[in-house]
């Protein structure tokens, strides 16, 4: 598979004043700049967003098709905190149909509005009825997950702080990441606890923000900047119960997901040179690596403790800042994660440009796990 | 086009003690066995499904993978009242991508457990920011289209009046309808008014329920009742603002969907056999037999008083008893409806059967017509 990626766009993360249509707007024009492209080229939109209760606005395809002043075929897709990538998916599938030539993807939250009380619960209703009932939110489900990898392997929380301190550092070389700060290792171990092991700084951030691709059946132009491609994509969606899982320091979904978009890729976990994933929890970071093939299982605490994943080692993860530091405004982040890969892949980024990446990889998963969606993407020659 | 349509599966509408993940499995399930096929075939799943804040759930794909245990690419798409319909034109683009064999497609939604002022406010996200902050309901928006169509056409409240009296009565005559109620014009007249013109008689009802069909790219079996194929297949989103319309008693997203459904079946207006469309109101149903070309504009109502629009007559409107008395659990209504005209032209609809139908179509409407998706059905020879 190659499906050129010919346009990026991606507003600021954070605590934003635009309302969710704006934002939209924002990233869709950004990338129709990028692209050197009107709207009337384009044939398909889809759009990756969590939840309507955020924003209060359950018909966003209506929406989008005001702001963007057209009446193309769009569709909104859902599956968690994996909704953006899911929107790139189905472009894809769109696109490799035959029908379409042209699909503008944006992914887009905005989630600073909602009282914090009504934040946790529409958060909780993305896991499972049977989890929920007992009292369980995301926190207590990835410090189950933690708690079993503390277990298994040996990792510890300073282990989960080194994470959080490396892409807080990255974060600081991105301008449009949610948070600037540096912190040390000992910042993270002493911040509150959320739910133990995990603290404060092991946690992802409440954000508003959007993020747009571009994808063609052909390649419109021979510019370097252009020639980037997307060239295999797995999707797997399991069971929404953590309970149901062998291992819980596992995600088959992703493991599955990764062996899909390797074969259709024809590359191994050898070959990528930069990566961007779904670290909404630190050790979610450690498990993904893991599953990605990066590592035998238990040995991702080692490879961050070598420094192996910073952005001048030997398979930088998560230059952007990631999750963490980036924000992770939930149906942009999937799109986030694409639009920072074909960046480094084109050379675009300045500070934290990962030094001759020409594979990178995107993990981004929904739930505690139970959909995954892992893409790879080659640079031009 | 030509994707053939091999199974089918339909809960019964209206106030069920199912849960959402209970009811897309029953459907599901009994989509499976109607074409005689396990889960193990099915290579795509699509969800269409309204809003997470009914059932407080908002990774449906998670959910039934578990139910389904199985762990297929699920997706869940959504554009408000069309999310059913949206589900099949993705699983449509997904069949003829080449990548997939079988697709399965479940509309759903759980209504009836939400406290009615929540209700209200989730069906008003619906609808566009711009007429919700003077406080706009969809009952207020469809009535000022109601008065519109009066002032231009000369229709009356006891044309709306006749069609809530014919959809109740076909209901009577399918057991998985939400209401079987005969109910005469002067019951509709003197029911209370929800917002003028428009009066309970006139609008759907909130219900729960599921439907679900298989889309397959090859024929599987000879059998004739299964010999029922999709063939033509429009989609369009509009500005979400009804007062962006230039004339208010139109819906130009159905007009511009159906040239594109008869563009690709080859076929028009006179060709048809057998409607289910969108009467969320019963002014839609008016509106949009004028907009699928069904008579001039403003001679619907003239063609609902001759009776044309009877199981008898010459193009029956909503057999099934459509939104308004076989219920509108939102995200299942675009897939019930695809349920019924399959079963129409298989010959299996029974005291409601219409007679030697050959063709048929749908027509499913999300907002106050900002998306609309029109699909065209041929039988078997």
């Amino acid at each position: 598979m190659r499906i050129p990626i010919i346009g990026l766009g991606h507003t600021k993360f954070g605590v934003l004043k635009e309302s969710i249509g704006d934002l939209m707007l924002s990233a869709c024009k950004e990338a129709l700049e990028d692209a050197g492209m009107s709207i009337a080229e384009i044939d398909i939109i889809y759009i990756g967003n969590f939840s309507s209760r955020f924003s209060n606005q359950c018909h966003l395809p209506a929406l989008l098709a005001t702001m963007l002043k057209t009446n193309k075929e769009i569709v909104r897709v859902e599956s968690a905190c994996a909704s953006g990538s899911l929107a790139i998916k189905e472009a894809v599938i769109a696109i490799k149909s035959g029908m379409y030539q042209n699909a503008l993807v944006v992914g887009v939250e905005k989630m600073t509005e909602t009282p914090i009380e009504e934040t946790i619960a529409i958060l909780a209703s993305a896991a499972s009825p049977d989890e929920i009932k007992h009292g369980a939110t995301f926190s207590s489900l990835y410090a189950l997950m933690a708690k079993s990898h503390f277990n298994k392997y040996g990792t510890t929380e300073r282990d989960l702080a080194k994470i959080s301190v490396k892409n807080h550092k990255n974060a600081l070389k991105n301008k449009l990441a949610h948070f600037h700060k540096d912190i040390t290792i000992e910042d993270a171990l002493h911040s509150r606890v959320i739910a133990s092991p995990l603290k404060l700084y092991d946690c992802s951030a409440i954000s508003d923000g959007a993020a747009a691709i571009i994808l063609s059946n052909k390649d419109t132009t021979t510019e370097k900047h252009r020639n980037v491609s997307l060239v295999g994509i797995g999707h797997i969606v399991e069971s929404i119960n953590l309970t149901d899982r062998e291992n819980l320091a596992s995600m088959p979904a992703v493991k599955k997901a990764a062996e899909k978009a390797y074969l259709e890729s024809g590359l191994t976990p050898n070959d990528i040179d930069v990566v961007e994933l779904h670290d909404c929890f630190t050790i979610a970071e450690l498990i993904e690596m893991e599953e990605l093939g990066f590592c035998e299982k238990g040995m991702s605490a080692q490879m961050v403790n070598e420094g192996k994943t910073e952005i001048q080692g030997e398979l930088p993860i998560n230059p952007s800042g990631g999750l963490k530091a980036k924000g992770h405004p939930i149906g942009a982040t999937g799109v986030s994660q694409v639009v920072e890969i074909v960046k480094q892949l084109r050379g675009e980024c300045e500070e934290r440009q990962v030094v001759n990446a020409k594979f990178g990889l995107c993990c981004n998963v929904g739930g505690s796990g139970s959909t995954a969606i892992v893409s790879i993407f080659r640079g031009g020659e």
